[in-house]
């Protein structure tokens, strides 16, 4: 028996990060592996008493069909929250999603055929790569340094590339950590109008700041509708739910919303009932903060840990939020080799170069500090610090 | 600002059925149209009391990330009620979707290129197309009867246009109401050996017999691994929660779950973990009874309503159990302008020529008798009567 898989099958591999976390499962390993919310803050009383509340009191209309764009409370919520984050926009601006995912797939659908350019960071969202290459886009990264990515160079690769669109995390980006800079937003914002390039900004850590202070999206900036602002709460809430969202202009969301109904409809209504009468009820922006108070010790603790443990020839950034950081080690290490070693000592992270479009980063690790105990991450990080000493001296050896 | 979008979006249009939808939420309308099941006999208080116990003994866990696949629980208990269907499965066999939908989504994504053919019922479930048309797909639609789709037919199509699957819903199918025979089921599974043939068995309506006896889905013939079997808990819980299954052999499986991490990561925890809850510790097999008994008493008046007033040139098919019958008027008459003159009368059903690949069916109307109770039934049908007398009337006077 044959089978004649699609052509974009050849490129799709599972997930690494999902099969590290298989290996991970086993509570002996302390993993930097994951990007999971710390499950012992989740604010689980308040969802048990919004779920009951939601199924007494509207009983049967929670479990029905809904439309595909969203619940309206749940879509005035959306919109109320984006006011805070410096963005005027009506509920009806909001496509609620099966996860901020969803997203990524839908607008991969809407935007890319074959070989479409997009542009990156370098590196960028593993998960988004995955979601790209399902429709056999082609990518290019823009370089960037510890202020994100560098606008001129996207001003450049723009003209000459001609992307459908530029995915960007700007706040405490996934894998590394850092934040695109207010004067950078403003002039990426401008080279998005010069060279009429759709902006997608991916946004699920921005509520996540453990200092500094909160940067305007680049959709604060958007006259023209050209920014896809994308978020979840995932990170606010609990991942579970799968919820997240997009805010997009009217000719763009009307693609999503299609596109989403041949994808599963709508996202589960209980879900979303129960997330807009949890957020309705209780006091969500103090559990945002007890979230990121946890977050902003445990990123202390790892980078003390690291600056007492780490050998000289590695380097890391210092986020002011979100949940990782991204770790460079010495040129010619190979993390991935390193990573094995380190599953032997149950002690897990990412390996860099599954998030370098380009194939490179094989010196670099992602570092995940939300989803261990204070006193696990100083092991942890001793233990790795132990074996980067090695491969250090191995790689210096080469 | 120009946007370019992906060359799919042309073949992309809203569905017309959640259009209606929108119309026909208006409470004075008597809505033949969607496939809404009958909200009045959701289990309410069991999913009420499932939640509680879910979020009260699991805690966190019940809102963290989970695994692509689904959680185990709800796969033990897919795989138990696949052995009652007749197909003999393990849990690991089964892969947990955002509802039935997102399955035709992955299939979509791991087997279509741009004019690839995929061999359906004619007609067909529209929702079905959406997604396969998502991928370019080409139809071909095989001739169908009384007891369904023709093996024949199939066998000299599949040879000739090499479809990548076939996708069809053998149990009171969506929109036809008609059920594929056994002797059929058999002759089309041995088609599809001889043709190598990938066979997508779409069953969200199986347990919703309510006369004849069971007949054992084309799943339960396979040896080879060529048959994708497909099922939801919408019709025998309730949609909102959005979960549904797939059951296929392991290197189809393996590309559905890649395809899976790419759209969603995963299905709602919190809804798998309560429908699980919910099936372990409720009577389903009662409630799934309770449902059956009152669509088959809706069914049947639906049925004596039409008989007596709808005017001779008009018949309808008598299916054995689901939610819709399917209306066919005399040559000529145009269901979408017929509609039209409907909703003026407050009356709605969905219009045939949306379900059949080629474009014919003009003549067809699909009715919906799960969602309205018996009175609205015959005043509905009456209305509807009417009208058609009407047209009947203006398509022999052409």
């Amino acid at each position: 028996m044959e089978i004649r898989f699609a052509r974009r099958m050849s490129r799709m591999q599972p997930s690494s990060i999902r099969e590290i976390l298989k290996v991970t499962e086993n509570p002996d390993i302390i993993s930097f592996a994951g990007g999971l919310p710390a499950a012992e803050l989740f604010p689980v009383e308040d969802i048990r008493h919004a779920a009951d509340r939601v199924l007494s009191e509207l009983g049967s209309r929670a479990l029905q069909y809904g439309v595909t764009e969203g619940i309206p409370p749940l879509r005035d919520h959306i919109a109320t929250e984006m006011a805070v984050r410096g963005v005027s926009c009506a509920a009806d601006d909001v496509l609620v999603t099966t996860g901020s995912q969803q997203s990524l797939d839908l607008l991969g659908k809407i935007f890319l055929d074959p070989d479409s350019v997009v542009l990156t960071e370098n590196p960028t969202y593993l998960a988004a790569i995955q979601s790209f290459q399902c429709f056999e886009a082609r990518f290019v990264a823009a370089p960037t340094d510890d202020d994100g990515i560098d606008p001129e160079a996207v001003d450049e690769l723009a003209s000459r590339v001609k992307p459908r669109f530029l995915y960007v995390i700007p706040n405490f980006q996934n894998p590394t950590g850092r934040t695109l800079s207010a004067s950078r937003r403003r002039a990426l914002y401008e080279v998005a109008c010069k060279r009429d390039l759709i902006i997608v900004e991916d946004d699920p850590y921005g509520k996540l700041r453990y200092r500094g202070s909160t940067v305007p999206p680049i959709k604060s900036f958007d006259e023209e509708g050209r920014v896809i602002y994308l978020s979840t709460f995932s990170k606010t809430v609990a991942p579970g739910f799968r919820t997240g969202w997009a805010v997009a202009s009217k000719n763009i969301r009307e693609k999503l919303v299609v596109a989403k109904q041949a994808a599963d409809l709508h996202t589960s209504s209980l879900d979303q009932l129960v997330l807009a009468r949890y957020l309705s009820d209780f006091d969500n922006p103090k559990h945002v903060e007890r979230v990121r108070t946890a977050y902003g010790e445990r990123y202390a603790v790892m980078e003390a840990a690291l600056a007492a443990n780490m050998p000289p020839a590695y380097r890391w950034t210092k986020p002011d939020g979100g949940m990782f950081l991204w770790l460079t080690g010495p040129e010619g290490l190979d993390s991935a080799a390193l990573l094995k070693e380190a599953l032997a000592m149950k002690v897990a992270f990412v390996p860099g170069a599954d998030f370098f479009p380009d194939g490179s980063g094989h010196e670099c690790m992602r570092l995940n500090f939300s989803n261990s105990a204070p006193d696990l991450i100083r092991e942890g990080v001793t233990r790795l610090s132990a074996l980067c000493a090695r491969h250090a001296e191995k790689a210096v050896a080469l």
